[in-house]
């Protein structure tokens, strides 16, 4: 691109410095600011900064937090004996957009997996064999992607609690709601069958 | 969505203001400079910010400058007789990438457009008229969009240099070179038969 602006390039490279974001959406960004009062650009940079610099780890959980404790663990009203293990908090979002769960999380930051380097002490798996030996926690949902890496976790956390007395489960696997079964992949349509559940009626 | 952090949730409006830039995508550019160390965000807070302070209007043709003149009229090597018109500092940029034209711009910062409620003294065709009566201006270069506000605009602007010596001329419309016929729309094909030149070889 021909700027003629070093500020401009600048302010392009920056935005293009971001994941997603090529050279011609930075521009057009970078020109929507331009339009816009000196404030706009000032707000904008603040709360990115303030965020950045506000932003810690829940010291119990490891979701991300604005306190040394984040809400959810804060959260007497939640179940504090059950925890959904999870590999990161865009997970935590989407689990809680269902309003199905009300008990705690606890962010792996990460699964296990030996291509990208990535081993058990990377995790925070240690903090929460303490947590599940501190706590009376009575259960602990494996909310993990089912891929090799994600079942190798899942593998080796439970090895990690067998020593402890606490239920472990993992999500339902299985055909989605709504999915047409032709659509289906095969692993999950064949898995889906050999754990079938029994039908039930209403009456049941 | 459902944040459980009132940093983020900040940072992810910042960047959903953005045009074209919708929760999803805000939230993935706000874990990603989370998982990078601060001065990352701090850097690109800077850099957005400089850039939105410092940038100015060229005080001659109204492009965007760092400077009270910018690069372009600065530059003594381009001929200082020949100004292209054109809608916005995207076009200065488009036409400056084909390295066809080696004259001056002036920037309308808009066209004329009454159901935007866009009239003449919202442009900078004022400065536009002060500048040809001004410099020695041989030739004023129309690059504006093909449609009824662009065509709109041209006719006032040519009106309003009529009592000046000056050539007037609009960029070449017609069917686009490797555009196949068959996609052109009617207008452009229709008026590019009205207007066809006459066929030169290499040897005339």
């Amino acid at each position: 691109m021909n700027f003629s602006s070093k500020l401009i390039e600048e302010g392009v490279n920056a935005f293009a410095s971001l994941p997603g974001i090529g050279k011609k959406t930075a521009l057009r960004l970078v020109l929507h600011l331009i339009n816009q009062p000196t404030e706009v650009s000032e707000q904008f940079s603040e709360a990115i900064q303030k965020m950045r610099q506000g932003i810690r780890q829940c010291s119990k959980c490891y979701n991300l937090a604005d306190e040394p404790v984040c809400i959810i663990c804060k959260d007497r009203g939640r179940d504090q004996s059950v925890i959904c293990i999870v590999e990161n908090i865009r997970d935590v979002m989407a689990i809680e957009e269902t309003n199905q769960f009300r008990g705690l999380y606890h962010v792996l930051g990460g699964i296990i997996s030996p291509i990208e380097g990535v081993g058990p002490a990377d995790l925070t798996i240690d903090p929460l064999v303490d947590r599940i030996a501190e706590e009376d926690i009575k259960e602990v949902i494996m909310a993990i992607s089912p891929t090799i890496e994600g079942d190798t976790t899942i593998f080796y956390i439970s090895k990690r609690l067998s020593a402890h007395e606490v239920k472990i489960s993992t999500i339902a696997r299985g055909v989605s709601f709504g999915g047409e079964l032709e659509y289906a992949d095969e692993l999950t349509l064949g898995r889906s069958i050999i754990a079938r559940m029994p039908y039930r009626t209403k009456e049941d």
